[in-house]
């Protein structure tokens, strides 16, 4: 007899991105509450399960749900307010001033909110969060139902939900008790970066990572000024402060890392450090190319991140991927680097690794999370099909994403949000881009 | 009393993309048969004329529809072949022997045919075209109702199309004979590069063209191997040698420009020669960064173009508008560099410019042949809106367009292709494509 399970999904060649990167052709997953119960060829898997619900898309291709290892959410409010300058005019006479004036809970909110439809809307199923009000992209994403890693950005200096750092980790350390055990909200512990905090700020955080052995992560060597001013600030270089103060180990998350150089590398790789890349951002900041090949030829774990709309200007995983293989090989003047299976895993299993969610996420394995999406290959660009993987990355735009689980939750189907109301979430962002233009007088 | 014309386009933000840049906010375009007659406010277009057909897309973008100025349009056949390896060995053990066991009329016709049908539903109205047997390009064209400027590509060596350069030429004169006076489909001489053609088949080339005063054009200087070799051959830099056989003119189109450097780029600008800019395919194909703010700079016309599907792999001008923006910012390490202004000119008024059709396309304006788009902005990945050029280079994709009209037909509406029938170009492509995988034993 067929054993009944929550959802079927079939109609496609399954991508499952695990060790040996194997694919069915004709396969189906059953899923079971959060859980993938069963994979394997469609006709055994439908003869061995019955689902009360069936999803069939099919000629599709079934992958695991991508993972975002670097944005700021909520900075979809700021998406396209500022481009084309000099990153400290950028941040200094429209980012700062407009989140100064305007970040508050509710902006938080809808614009993680606003955030978390785009993701699911392109595929992502986790997303890594720093931004203020953190607790508002927590609420957002559990209301959204995605999964995601997140942390309140800590400064030394004031922002607008604490006055001073003490308050900055006691609010991180208010959101690592609020949410522990919860089966998709997970905390870190994110000072910004090394230019606006101070040592004092970076050890208490690792204090309060490792009292609850969370991950720390934060930007990191985003260009080469800012290696050259931390050299100067500490009379060495950054990753052998790092060390020094101990914050560099496995649970360590380095966002960026664009002017590392091979001594970085060797210290990263030694102590098992997490790199997440964020090409997109990168060249439009002109911040320089990140050493990516280099970094995984040391053992480097490295996920891909959009970083926030105010930089990128969307958090479309599908394009940001084929930007990170076309930018390696360009840089490296070299085409068989980064292709596009190994931007396939940044994307997805090496992502949910950097995270250290790599447990419950990444591939499509018999026990980990059902988050998955399910791609719609019958479109005039993406025919014909010779190669999945090549497609995925060459080729697919987030909007050829046709329906996403997240922990066994059908959170999107045939690009119908099912736990978001798209409709309000674009009129509440609209509405605080409206304040957000008077307080720029723009 | 209004008058009455084939269509009114209403509902959005027209960016004219005109010599200063005109935006009319809640504007509309009056179009009759194939021009565009009148374009101002919605309120002042709509009491003068009166439509027989309306198309009113609330809160859309309406802008000229995209020029792609370089392509290889039957290479959809091709996409994703191979990817991520030398360009030698994509070349040799994969392209050119798929070509030459496969391409035949029928792989040209309808290869051609969805490269159309996947243009269109990504906003390009106009493309040119490289290629074997382009008269089925020309007559997929036709009846897709799209522009272009096409030739047939021209080799010492046999193609499948022909045995002697002598035959091409015939062949490319009986094109351009054949298609004078079409309102759509325009030819031009395509020797393929310098490294293919001999000097005699260059100037037999360039004989042709001015017979006709139609442009010529080729692959030139893709990277710094072919400048080497070049140099080497005929014992001077390949801008020389052209200048001195008599190429180099205002009719004279150059695809890649990758291994350009400042004197070559002169005599460019001295010249009036144009270029066109394709970056993801030098990406991909890790052929270095054209120094195109340098030709800009220098008052050099700077088409953008994808190149074809085996080395893209996709047709999308939305990304690759992001691309050319972002890749520019990192290569020169200044992100003011190539302004999201600049880009969107560089795929409309400045690609038409380049391919010599500027006195009928590229921008919106009374008197131009109405190619136009209407891009969707109502979503959240384009949510909110500061700035429109913003969002279209760094934010859409090809999926965001609506509708696209061509000489004043519409040829997609609501995303639904009303020339092509999408699902049988699909279909004859994935059987040319089976009959490519036997021949390859792939």
């Amino acid at each position: 007899m067929a054993e009944t399970v929550d959802i079927l999904v079939a109609g496609g060649t399954v991508l499952t991105v695990n060790d040996k990167d194997s694919k069915l052709e004709g396969g189906a997953i059953a899923v079971d509450k959060d859980t993938i119960v069963a994979l394997g060829r469609k006709e055994d898997i439908l003869s061995a399960y019955r689902g009360r619900v069936t999803i069939d898309v099919p000629g599709s291709i079934i992958m695991p749900g991508l993972v975002n290892a670097h944005t700021h959410a909520a900075m979809t409010c700021f998406r396209g307010i500022a481009d084309d300058m000099e990153l400290m005019e950028w941040l200094n006479d429209y980012i700062f001033p407009a989140e100064a004036r305007n970040a508050d809970p509710e902006l938080a909110y809808w614009g993680s909110m606003l955030a978390c439809a785009e993701m699911i809307k392109s595929g992502t199923t986790t997303f890594s969060d720093m931004y203020i009000f953190e607790e508002e992209a927590a609420k957002a994403a559990k209301q959204a139902g995605m999964r995601c890693l997140l942390g309140e950005v800590l400064f030394d200096f004031p922002s607008p939900s604490f006055k001073t750092p003490a308050e900055g980790l006691a609010c991180t350390e208010k959101l690592i008790r609020k949410w522990a055990g919860d089966p998709l909200i997970n905390i870190m512990v994110e000072p910004h970066s090394l230019y606006t905090c101070s040592p004092e700020l970076l050890i208490a955080s690792k204090a309060l990572a490792d009292r609850y052995h969370i991950p720390l992560a934060t930007h990191f060597l985003e260009n080469k000024a800012e290696a050259k001013q931390l050299r100067e600030k500490f009379g060495k270089r950054a990753t052998a402060f790092l060390q020094e103060i101990g914050l560099l180990d496995e649970r360590f998350i380095a966002f960026h890392c664009v002017a590392m150089d091979e001594e970085d590398i060797g210290l990263f790789a030694d102590r098992g450090c997490k790199v997440v890349h964020n090409p997109e951002s990168n060249m439009k900041l002109a911040s320089g190319v990140a050493s990516i090949s280099a970094m995984m030829k040391r053992g480097i774990v490295v996920g891909l991140g959009t970083d926030g709309c105010a930089s990128n200007n969307n958090l479309d995983m599908f394009q940001e991927m084929d930007t990170a293989a076309k930018l390696e090989k360009s840089a490296r003047l070299d085409p068989t680097v980064m292709p596009a299976r190994t931007v396939i895993r940044m994307a997805t299993c090496d992502g949910a690794r950097a995270l250290g969610l790599d447990s419950l996420i990444g591939t499509l394995e018999v026990g980990k999370k059902a988050d998955l999406c399910i791609v719609d290959m019958n479109k005039p660009h993406l025919t014909p099909m010779y190669d999945e993987y090549s497609h995925l990355v060459y080729a697919v735009n987030g909007s050829d994403v046709d329906t996403v689980l997240i922990n066994g939750r059908v959170v999107m189907q045939n690009r119908k949000l099912l736990t978001i109301d798209e409709g309000e979430a674009m009129r509440r962002v609209r509405e605080i881009a409206d304040r957000v233009r008077l307080s720029l007088s723009i």
